[in-house]
């Protein structure tokens, strides 16, 4: 008798009762303002995960190693951001209270509020550690505080300062830099020179990890809403990833692959191989 | 001195006062389920309208001869559903105190929400005319009733029965037709077939028309977020242009455009060429 | 406890042993000799059949209210024609002696030379009516006898004469053409015109369908492998799969989208409305 | 010893001495107003000319039975208007002087002109019959003489009235169909609906034939940089040209195919058929 | 009563009399030999730079603290070389005139020269920094002196020895590389690498600025005709930027985005950013 | 009397007999799993050849002073993997049977079997420098030996243990890294920083020197079917490339080019380029 083979991300078999890890997509773009398309990302990585490999020459690791569990996408409500965000939290508190570590796939940057939203209900105390271009440290955008390039701001909203340490940031307006600068948030400009720095002072601490794509150069990923030249390369990713998945990760987001804005699949073959190299760096 | 020489739509050069017919943009797309990009829309046909020609062989008439302004696109706060038709409703509003016929160009077709409110201030009783894919009757998609694939709806809430006639319908699900068929929308489905009757029923009344460009079929307007095979050709459009615009037309939207959806360029062109017959017919 | 929420074709949601239809695709292409890209066929259909309803104004029916099984894809050796088609061979069988309704989607069109084999190991006497733009009559391609331009003349080998009715057709070389002329197969050339009468002769009958989509105009099917003008409207399609579908169906397949080569996606969205008819059309 | 193996367009295997017919591609966009690209056009009609069949089912004649020649792509010196005509004039003399028919793709429309001077250095008395969206009857385009737009006009200049018939016109400037309302030309505006009193008329008359793919309908057509909605179908082009090439055709051209424009390859596919259907119907 | 909203380059919000530095376009590409499409260069910067910030973390500077000049872009007649030149420097001369720094978008290289002569008929001495992939020191190409890979000559012509640095050059025919190797020009091959001297060198002279952005890597910049592996990438470019703009600047051109050849938007995304930064840098 | 100016790769301008190196093409990708297209390589490489100079700045060579030919495509029969090979096989051993050096260009890399069977045929003792993102060593990929992800390890079947250096491998299963691990081939994983010890112990061995392009970085190479990010620069490869054509070259093939998966065109230049560096390299 046929069944359905249907397939998840890559490697990603074990059932949920037996994983450790969490995958999960929140195709969610909504308050994206220049250039959406992030919502098709999720679905994009999970179908172009074929074409990489689930062994990592890079760490010696397979992800048939490990116990990982691909939920699929959520199905969103677009243009309703307060209840997107509640139904992303959802799944991640669940996800949460059954000790495993949730992935979220976005989507735009946005919906990484609701899953630190869900970490705050269970970890009193936890920092981030944020990967992007962008500040997205302001106050409002457009009006609403419910944004994208709001982010972070809403994490410090609920986290308060001294928790988010953010690198390779390239872009924002004046006032977000200053925010940072005041000392609200870490930051290191365009690269990861610090990163080291910062990874031995949250040993032994809680930690998000949340990755914009974006943070890349344009050159090898240009799969994304707002692409900013400057960036850095995926190999200065790779061993920033390694490094930072030394600590206690309890939660991990990547976002903002707009896989139809780069009709090479390069974006997307990337952001499949780079979740490769995150799930083995966390298992 | 140099000025600067930025232009709207071809043939729209009239300044505000003097105009009778004022175009504006609302480039909106966050409800969209499927797939984004119509908030490029207004700015595409505005800057392609260069590969055009303001004269239209098939009504003998030329855009130069008319007073028609262009406003340029409203900026609207993505994702804050509410607060974006608020922004489009006070334009709309302020053109139809002046007593000019507003233009919206979209965007998704929520917009027209916008549009049919502002009117609804000012005129007690009027109809629609509403040519589309789809119905757009859903009481409420993915659980907002502020939705793309609600907007004839919405309108029904404010007009009541008898009010709206809708042709080339061809998609949705079965409790939109059946709400149809209930007698609270007039529905032509597939075609055009019984515009001159309607239209006959409609002379001396005001009326809305409200176009979604994929009432076309999808072998000449690929570039829209959603399209349908089985539509109508671009000369069946243009005769009911003329025929519905022979009316006492109040306002006008035509929507659903999504420029980087047909790379070729032939939607947008389209867009702009049935904008010109549009703006000739009512004039 | 979460499931994974992976999905099939939609409305296709029975299980395998309460449904009366199954859809499986079999992504191979590698007889293809001008443009390749069929193989992402049947997971295009899969992933954007999201865009479209369940419904059908058309036949007034919903495919929810059918038992319909989507197995997915079979993972076939590309390079290896012969036990590709093997492996596609296996699954259909299986289908055919649960006493279900195989639905395959193609990949190339000689994907359906294994179906047939299926086929004719059950039945030993049924027809076939082929809708396409070529002839598919060639003996061999390019020194192979398993070419997709040889497919209904390897099916002929099987059935022989009499047996298999061309619609739509309107490219081949001059050999094609001459093999149908001397009555080995039955060609109405360049549309429909005479399906009435074909389907009136073959009431009764078993009858295998295949629909190769290049048989429609590439103003609505630019999305394939050889396109070719002056084909038929996706209303002419409708209406010549209602006409087949009232016919005694033992098989069907659809084959030849090739979705990467149109980007706007109407190719695509267009094969999952086919689809949807046709599973209506059968049910 | 290995001889290259480099081909011209499908079944053009005649060298030159032998040919009754010579094709030759001009590969100049340099005037085009809106979007360049057409010097590809060439190029990719021979390019892509392996995914056509020499035969044509249409009227069941082939290619592989006519003597005809493919020189190949004139090298032009882009941004030189006058000398680029020059080079074009030069060729198509040459053929001309040795009693062949010239077979002259574009390239933008500017073209036609090298070949019309060279034709009437040749013959005294002969006749246009002009396919196209657009009038091309400028005096002048931004400043110019020499331009896309104004080619008809400079044709006429040289011919005088009463000697182009225009079909399928449906996008100019008013003064351009004042110019030809006059009498200046003949025109058919939108179809072909009078080409068979026309081509009665000019039965035992030299013509020449120019084609603007534009002429078609943007659904089967928008490769090309002036795509306007509106236009005949493939059918329709296929049965006009049947109807001219029973006429004395002493030079031909095919402009404006812009292959980068439309990615999907139907344009050229298009195009490529049209030629074939060209070639077959003067020979 | 509404005004037009229509804007030029972001944060460019100065009207003509007060500002000192003035942006133009000049959509010119009618000599590129290989693949066109730098005509649409100046409009795609001016439409994406919503997508940038007006502040630079780069230079901690914002551009609305400047006084910058948006004229939007010359309509240029296509196809008549020395007339689009003689407007382009009609337009550059008049800024000139009232001592503001012109700025001009291209287009491709050859609107360089334009410039260059309108700025020799106020200054008698001064000298050109040149970044480009290409020598184009050609004394003709393709059989015209005035064609974007002869234009560096042409300025030759103007200036004389002594006065062209050239950049970043990794493509030329043999000549043209022996004739700066002969002393003519300066050229450092490859990169950036000994740009400290020659700004050291030029200190204090009056200094024109030609960047070609085929300097870049075709990784960072594939938006654009002839793209050439091996390049510097964009944080070497902000760098040498950086350098050169502590010099007397007296004029400036950024030329061959071709913006439809990178269908991502990264190479016009980069080109905004490119912008950004020399403005700030001369401010 | 005109000839047919059809041509191959820029300053491949020898006839066979005088050539020292002919460059042929196998438009083959049959095997291909993932994404096909590399069969369209060898004819973009001739076709857009025109868009790079014959003379090389980084080895100040010229290939008009050389004797280079090119064959053209070979026509293959697609799906028939074996007799595809045999035919690539045959011409090659021509190739070689002449003293000549056979370039082979792909098409997807199983093509480099069937070269370095011809070239065993002739030469006992020969090498093989692999560069490349993966591995292809797998004994057998979806059930059959004659895969392009077995490629390599089918060479090593034929020459034995230490016979094979591979470079910038970033991919593969385990068991292939396992394989290599054992002793059966040198790998320098990720870069090429081992290469000069190689090319030192290889002086005086006849090498045969096979290139994946897909070694590249996917910023500078995003055109191939499988792209792995993580990979060498172009100024790194052509490094290379100098390094291993000082050794006694007995053939070459550069592989894996599927130039419509790079719109730009960025990676067709970039494999044009590379071609002119290899031919100088080793003339």
């Amino acid at each position: 008798m046929l069944k359905s083979n249907f397939q998840g991300f890559i490697g990603a078999e074990s059932d949920y009762k037996d994983a450790n890890v969490v995958i999960y997509g929140a195709p969610f773009d909504s308050t994206t303002s220049f250039r959406p398309g992030a919502r098709f990302g999720p679905a994009a990585i999970r179908n172009e995960s074929f074409g990489i490999e689930t062994y990592s020459p890079y760490q010696d690791k397979d992800l048939t190693d490990y116990n990982i569990f691909d939920y699929g996408d959520i199905e969103l409500p677009f243009g309703d951001t307060r209840r997107s965000l509640d139904m992303i939290k959802e799944v991640s508190a669940e996800i949460i209270k059954d000790n495993k570590i949730p992935v979220l796939l976005g989507g735009e940057h946005l919906v990484t509020l609701a899953q630190v939203e869900a970490l705050k209900d269970k970890y009193e105390d936890f920092y981030i550690i944020h990967f992007d271009a962008h500040c997205d440290l302001r106050q409002e955008y457009l009006g609403t505080e419910l944004s994208h390039a709001a982010v972070i701001r809403r994490c410090f909203d609920l986290l308060g300062k001294d928790r988010i340490f953010q690198f390779g940031i390239r872009s924002g307006d004046r006032p977000e830099f200053e925010f940072s600068a005041l000392g609200n948030t870490y930051m290191n400009k365009f690269n990861f020179d610090t990163l080291d720095d910062i990874v031995a002072k949250l040993k032994g601490k809680k930690v998000y990890f949340t990755i914009d794509l974006d943070v890349l150069d344009t050159s090898v990923f240009s799969g994304t809403g707002t692409p900013e030249a400057g960036g850095v390369t995926w190999l200065d990713l790779l061993d920033a990833i390694k490094k930072v998945c030394t600590l206690d990760i309890i939660g991990i987001d990547m976002v903002e692959l707009a896989p139809m804005l780069d009709a090479s699949g390069s974006s997307t073959a990337l952001a499949c191989k780079t979740l490769r190299e995150l799930l083995l760096a966390i298992s």
